[in-house]
């Protein structure tokens, strides 16, 4: 009755096992599961709380209830899962300082957003694509964190895009390609009259995601990804606080963490003895190859086309980006 | 002690109110919170049961926990939330049908994907990025939902990048734009050298943002939004079922139907009385607009370049689009 597959999906295994035996990896494979970024926050007296939080969860439409978790050990615990109202902000794809601002403990958070209480007195971001103001329905144990089930009093729908997060990344949500393929049909059907112009739009937009796709193959065969990239960039620039790398990089101090501990087994990395780090030479080394990388990879494409149409293609591009 | 702002964030809210009210505005607003996609599987005797499920969320590491839930009404209630184990198989960019597939009530569905049974015997999509298998821990009580909390045995993270639903939509992940502007600047460096090759790759993706981006607000002033344009070309190519509406533009059911639904009340689409759908005169008005919109746009960003560069850009572009 058991459908098997004959397809080498094995191959592309990066980690398994059971959680209990490796609570990193374990953290890394829950990373897969792309989120968007929320801003919890509450009110304690006259103090105002935040946290970003990536749990956050639609539970139910009727009644209208959300769900996410707090750490047991969360200075914020009591303000949340023992307080009785809090509000959700869900952050824009321009917000990335604001979810680096409260994901960490610090004073004075709220001076430095702009925000305005909510119908339960709790801070509501401005600049957030939705807002869900919500009293305390339930919370229920859930290992090392308690999971808070909110029920929804109001809600806001505000335009623009998201702030996601996957794999310890910042990033943000694109059209899918398999739809750029559908809708540029119409482009080519106007084309087709005469005016190619609407094509141009398209066809760029196609190729830099085919480029996209290529280059980041390309790299992975150096047994490096993205974040593993920019880390060596901004350690060989002398950035070398977690934190800071962090914040440059648009990584989760986790990711920015296991990379870390990665490279030191690698021994890219070392660590003086006042805890201070630094690339080695075979991290500078490795530094080398992805430049070396890249710019074989754009040679190699743009090997058989002529100087005189690369200059004009850059001329178009820089025009379009420039005015 | 409050700081508030003066900015005009209010212009840009969409809708808000008490969900209580208005449910399809509520879960709207929900879908402003961007998530991966999952497929929930387990087995109920020798039979296969999955349902794409989107409220997936990691609970607690130590002991290894996560969540999601399913609707009371849903007719694999009892096969989950009754169940003793279940498998979690987060999504690829490129498994949409997958997703499809497990998002409707359909037979045989197992049969048209492929998969192995795992620890409990539940079925592991193959091509899936992150397997998560656990046992029911917990069940607690979700308005029309029952939250299932799984204590994971076994975690397995794979290679690829996740399909990631927002606003309705199937969506990728990109890199987010300011991560570019950072590492294009081992490209310029490099560039210096002579070689200008590389910069050009980081010059096309900087590029294709801004145009994305532009072109996107240029749409919004029509008062028409991505997945909007859609669904009005689809009709437009006779194109009525909200299954296969929603299939061609990788959209969600309740967004086809949302979008419809306010297309109706606008007049563009109009209901024959055996209930088959069309596009009004206003209807193919809009799409005549939208494409007129679509050239206009173009035409002014292409207008100050000269012929040669545009069509020798455009030779670059469709040399790096196909080989």
């Amino acid at each position: 009755m058991t459908t098997t597959s004959s397809t080498n999906a094995a191959e592309s295994i990066q980690e398994q096992g059971d959680p209990v035996d490796d609570t990193r990896a374990f953290r890394r494979a829950l990373g897969q599961f792309a989120t968007g970024v929320t801003v919890m926050t509450t009110t304690v007296g006259e103090r105002q709380v935040g946290m970003a939080v990536n749990s956050f969860a639609a539970v139910s439409l009727d009644p209208p209830l959300v769900s996410w978790s707090i750490r047991n050990e969360s200075r914020s615990l009591n303000a949340f899962a023992r307080g009785e109202h809090f509000a959700v902000n869900v952050l824009a794809d321009d917000q990335v300082e604001t979810s680096a601002l409260f994901s960490r403990p610090q004073e004075n958070a709220f001076e430095n957003v702009s925000w305005n209480p909510g119908i339960h007195g709790d801070p509501i971001l401005n600049d957030a694509i939705a807002h869900f103001e919500c009293t305390v329905e339930a919370t229920h144990e859930g290992g090392d964190h308690v999971i808070i089930i909110g029920r929804v009093n109001k809600f806001t729908r505000l335009s623009g895009a998201p702030l996601v997060f996957f794999a310890g990344q910042y990033r943000i949500a694109k059209e899918h390609p398999r739809v750029e393929l559908t809708s540029a049909a119409p482009y080519s059907s106007t084309s087709g009259n005469g005016d190619a112009s609407p094509l141009f739009v398209s066809l760029l937009k196609s190729t830099e995601q085919r480029m996209s796709r290529l280059f980041n193959e390309y790299r992975d065969q150096l047994g490096i990804n993205i974040a593993g990239s920019r880390v060596i960039n901004l350690l060989d620039d002398g950035i070398t606080s977690i934190t800071e790398i962090a914040d440059q990089a648009l990584l989760g101090e986790s990711a920015v963490e296991d990379t870390l501990s990665d490279f030191k087994t690698r021994g890219w990395v070392g660590e003086s003895p006042s805890g201070d780090l630094h690339l080695t030479i075979s991290g500078k080394s490795i530094r080398s190859q992805l430049l070396e990388a890249a710019t074989k990879f754009s040679t190699e494409k743009l090997s058989q086309i002529s100087d005189s149409d690369i200059q004009a293609a850059r001329r178009v591009l820089v025009h379009l980006l420039t005015t």
